[in-house]
């Protein structure tokens, strides 16, 4: 290992410079480093930053800093683009290639790989995971997704709090949060939950079409018991009877969003109550405030373990989480090959998350980096909407 | 004072029970306590809380949870409805009334009073300051602003380093947040701000109609410069021509919001670049992460302070901050007239911070709880759609 570069893909998280840390300061003294800004597009369009030491000191002054400090994005990674980040990477004189990214970041890296060895060029190419979605298969989780899953678990039990003051003015509300296809940050939503009257009351998630019957079921039931709803539903998320809402597609991918305006007209239109939707926004994967402290301390380590890896010879891999034990987590880590993750691909929530939450809940404290907060339970006063829904 | 009526009025903050824990734990000593539940409605329709210990307990469990727990909301308060709140009063032999709300809340409290001199029932009431839009009058600030002002500094710049990462894919985010027909908060995104790449590139506020050339010429600037571009705006900004945006009118008053959507459109339609617009969310006014420590702690002090006073003898007047220099602040509380907080009416961010907004930023500072947070500057690489826009 004489040259390393290293690039970021896909959506930042707010613990994906950490890896980038956590890598740079394990390679830096034995190799020299080339940054690729701009992900798989700064690879193909020649957009590198040469590791020196005033460089070395301005990405790693990044380890708490939320975002993609070398420049991420998205990109559509064509065959010929393929052949062009080889010829690149050649020019260069890299001999090892390092993206952090999730599932469309490994296919890519496995792909220059395979060109590398068609142009007869010795590069070795390691994955780090990244991912806030946590639909990254072959991994236990992904770094990104604690803090994320800790965000959203906490907006939702604040948002609960502030709309139950006001339910004599506003009775529901519907937070949509990110994920793409898969359920694991919408189904965090409740690990905070302490009370039965507390939000969230209703969770969906993609895995699982959207029945309109059983949404109305439980929120009435909220209302009546409670006097308000909170419905938390992942942007990914189909109506029984539909297809995933697209509010864009940009470089052929589609951006997800929208489902819950269509659940804020259908139960303004079921209960005559007001409604009022909300997307958790961009932060759920930049957001610094809400940074788990087992994700920031885990996101370093996949960097520092990959680097010493690499160190050691490994080649085709990507690094991942194993756990071991339910109970009593510790983190681990173990190669994986770059072609299982893909075999793999997009990772669902499992089933049995689904039926039993609590076992998900269980799965997920370790990650969210301690400190649950606790509030008092709400005030069983009288409900006031009560006679409008029957 | 022996019998004390306490109520929570308007949208809720972060803070707002410390300060009804601050003035619970003042008065329970000398006197009963009531509690009023969802505001000015719980005082006409009669949802009143005995203060018995078990109550008082769970109230003052809730000095760090957001939300109000008595349950707030929106009134409009009839001539009908104030008599009926005066007689109900009498009714539970309550000879002093506090609550905690905005420049409707303490307008309320003085009708409460002046009715209550009119059935010739003595009536202390005294009024407690809360506000995140910081537009209540006749004091430098609310307990609730210092809150909110921090969660849109910390997401604003978070947000900025999430596109600056994201700038190949999508370059523009316009942020909305809340303010009604002020601009402290939307202003306060700027206070963060340490390199000039950073964002907010362009902040819209109430005071100043706006500009759609201004804001293209200060948006393709930053294009140009950083290739990429945060707007921050306050949902009750106008365009030059136009009017406020109202997303819904509720018991008469109006929901204010969208402007952030018709910029997007705006600067779509004029740039041909990706432009996505967001509201801050409801948990500009609950998050608990995002709480200032000198806003909770003045939060606690006002309700604290309110209660020593009424023991004084204190009556209709609210408990206002005072600031006495510039350079070292100091909290320092003093009664004023509700009729002056009254006649002063909606407060504005005066026009020389609008001017000048490191005069802004520097009064503003001692609200956040310090603990500001430095990020090293953004990498000075090429922008790539400088091109598109001239």
């Amino acid at each position: 290992m004489k040259k390393v570069a290293i690039g970021q893909a896909g959506g930042p998280t707010a613990v994906i410079n950490a890896t980038l840390v956590g890598l740079v300061e394990t390679v830096q003294d034995e190799c020299e480093v080339l940054f690729v800004q701009n992900g798989y597009e700064g690879l193909v369009n020649e957009h590198f930053l040469t590791g020196d030491e005033a460089t070395i000191q301005w990405v790693t002054s990044h380890r708490h800093v939320p975002g993609a400090c070398l420049g991420s994005g998205r990109y559509a990674f064509t065959d010929e683009a393929i052949t062009q980040a080889v010829t690149n990477l050649k020019k260069q004189g890299a001999d090892t290639l390092f993206f952090i990214g999730g599932n469309g970041t490994m296919e890519a890296l496995l792909k220059v790989k395979q060109e590398a060895i068609q142009q007869g060029m010795e590069l070795t190419v390691i994955g780090l995971p990244k991912t806030v979605d946590n639909d990254l298969g072959s991994t236990d989780h992904a770094p990104g997704f604690g803090s994320a899953a800790h965000y959203v678990a906490q907006y939702v039990k604040d948002a609960s709090r502030d709309l139950h003051a006001m339910k004599n003015f506003e009775q529901i509300r519907v937070l949509e949060t990110m994920g793409r296809n898969a359920g694991w940050l919408a189904a965090a939503s409740g690990v905070y939950k302490e009370h039965p009257e507390e939000g969230p009351h209703f969770i969906a998630v993609p895995e699982q079409k959207l029945d309109r019957k059983e949404l109305l079921r439980v929120v009435k039931a909220a209302i009546r018991d409670y006097g308000y709803a909170v419905v938390v539903v992942s942007e990914g998320v189909k109506w029984e009877d539909g297809e995933q809402i697209e509010r864009a597609v940009v470089h052929g991918r589609a951006v997800l969003g929208g489902i819950s305006e269509e659940i804020e007209a259908f139960l303004k239109e079921e209960l005559q109550l007001s409604v009022r939707s909300e997307l958790l926004g961009m932060n759920q994967r930049a957001g610094s405030q809400e940074v788990s402290t087992q994700d920031q301390m885990e996101a370093y380590e996949v960097g520092r373990v990959g680097g010493e890896w690499a160190k050691e010879g490994a080649d085709h891999i990507m690094v991942s989480f194993v756990r071991e034990q339910m109970d009593d987590y510790e983190m681990k880590l173990k190669p994986v090959k770059l072609e299982d993750v893909i075999h793999e691909g997009e990772r669902g929530l499992p089933s049995q998350f689904i039926e039993n939450p609590e076992s998900y809940y269980a799965w997920l404290r370790p990650l969210l980096g301690g400190g649950t907060p606790s509030y008092p339970p709400l005030s069983q006063r009288r409900v006031y909407n009560h006679e409008k829904i029957n």
